[in-house]
């Protein structure tokens, strides 16, 4: 019987072996918390300039925007679908500057950049100087998907949305009434404005004019980080310029070793600060908490090249951070608790 | 004779400082040792391909570059000035991707490629899929001393070197029979091929053919780094795709802190990695040495996202490091002790 005992001792050990890989396996589906942030873009913003109509206006599309990407993580949804959905809602509203309510360049046409990227593997896609594309984050989106490269630009990147079904729309369609004006004043003169600001001898435009970039960053359920960005860039803009928010690495980055961010304000500057990447090297290489690197970024390095505006971006463990050096920022986040805040001035 | 004797010791008080002061200004002019690297690509290069003589035309435009550098470099030449001069020498030879050589997209167009950054004061500048431009090089640099804007694309991009009084040719300056016949032989295939490689079920092109992207890193005798970037990009590309070069902090960065970089290679892996920053991070946050820094970025990093490529980088006490996970890489340098290699295959 000596042979039977064997057998019974190898089965019961199996046995013991196989409810231990079931645990691991209960430990490893254990949902993380989810959360999200996003903004509307950072600019000097003067309270007295709206009315309360306004604010109400811009912080529901910031609500709907929340509530929407609230709703898919806690239905399941993976963190860059949940980006790209945000964004669209916001790139929909005239009330932003990014798919329809976009900016109008020197040229008096609309060029619009995008950028997402996925932490969890590191892909990403990215679109700039687009005109026909409706919501550029979906092309930016698609790039990552379907395309082997990363960053398409122009009749180019259209050429591929339109490949790959996304809707392109007549250029009429970005056409909104305060934008154009806000080109007409700006024009014959070589300043552009950021969108948000009003800049040196320019006046300032009228404040309810002034919306910026949106962002949005992720955690999902898995705990997969993800950002995207989308603009129209800056009123006024000349020589099909991009900014920083297509540019992975500086306007937008996510990395689940440390977090997701994307960023507003004068991209010139956040392009010479290589702010995203920058953000994640200070948490993985210094174990900076989000916050303390997002100081040091905004209020240290953009500082030193003397530049302005600011990011949100949300780490591992689903902590959140908004960190700008202008008066405002369009903002909203629901956080690991639940927690829903929807803010414009600075506190 | 009180007085007097006060005043004396004055006198000698104010000569003894003002000597101090000039010992002083003496440290302080003392010059750094200058050096500089460049490469011409990299890529998977069969030795038995090249014959003697295809290999010496090929060095020679690597040593004629490296010598007009040196020579700046000794006669006190900002290194900003010198990464242009030492470009403009290999966009205007046919033999390598960028300027003259630049491969064809499958439009049957020439998109070019190339930024440029200044590592004393993080001022950078770049262009994109421009058409027209003799030298990408000097246009990324014009954008960076001219104009508020850091990256500009196409027609745009052409325009403002255009007001600047930068050259500007006929597309069919650009034209070579070998990268038109490289081209025909792409077209119709969705593939493309980064220059010196190839690629999937593509037959690999012709050797001599493949030439990749130029770089060039500097540092000057008042020890300033600056790095610089040019690239025809990839045979058959689309979509008015943009790679790493002109991204700064991917396919080019430079500060004075750590290092002055340039990338060659898969640019989308580079972007993905944000390759010239990652260098320029590892350097400042973990302390790590140049060779160090950019083993991880090319034989970790850019391994874990299955990238292929190379980087050259210099930094602030003028060590050079070329480092490639590809079988060559076109390249050379004189170092700090005057010594000058050229090297194509790995070693």
């Amino acid at each position: 019987m000596k042979i039977s005992y064997i057998i019974f001792i190898i089965l019961l050990t199996n046995s013991l072996f196989a409810m231990t890989i079931k645990d691991t396996s209960l430990v490893n589906i254990k949902k993380h918390k989810v959360a999200l942030a996003i903004h509307g873009g950072a600019g000097n913003m003067i309270k007295r300039k709206y009315t309360p109509e306004e604010e109400e206006a811009h912080k529901k599309v910031l609500n709907d925007a929340l509530d929407l990407g609230y709703k898919m993580l806690s239905n399941g949804s993976k963190s860059i679908d949940v980006v790209e959905a945000v964004i669209k809602i916001m790139e929909d509203s005239p009330l932003y500057n990014a798919g329809k309510g976009s900016v109008f360049t020197n040229s008096g046409t609309n060029e619009m950049d995008a950028a997402i990227m996925d932490g969890s593997n590191l892909k990403c896609g990215a679109v700039t100087n687009v005109r026909r594309i409706k919501n550029p984050i979906s092309a930016a989106k698609m790039v990552m998907k379907k395309s082997k490269f990363v960053f398409l630009s122009a009749i180019g990147a259209e050429q591929f949305a339109k490949e790959n079904n996304l809707e392109l729309v007549d250029t009429s369609y970005f056409f909104t009434q305060k934008r154009w004006d806000e080109m007409l004043r700006m024009k014959d003169s070589t300043n552009t404005v950021l969108d948000n600001e009003g800049q040196g001898n320019i006046e300032p435009l009228d404040s309810i004019n002034k919306f910026g970039t949106v962002g949005c960053v992720v955690i999902d359920e898995k705990g997969n980080l993800a950002a995207g960005t989308s603009t129209g860039g800056i009123t006024n803009k000349r020589y099909n310029r991009i900014g920083d928010s297509p540019i992975i690495g500086a306007g937008t980055y996510a990395n689940n070793k440390t977090c997701a961010v994307s960023c507003t304000g004068h991209g010139e500057d956040f392009i010479r600060i290589v702010a995203g990447y920058n953000l994640h090297a200070l948490m993985l290489h210094k174990h900076f908490s989000l916050s303390k690197a997002a100081d040091i970024v905004i209020n240290k390095d953009l500082k030193a090249v003397k530049g302005r505006g600011g990011l949100i971006a949300i780490d591992k463990k689903g902590n959140i951070t908004f960190t700008f050096n202008t008066t405002g920022m369009f903002r909203g986040s629901i956080d690991t608790k639940g927690n829903k805040t929807v803010e414009i001035y600075r506190n």
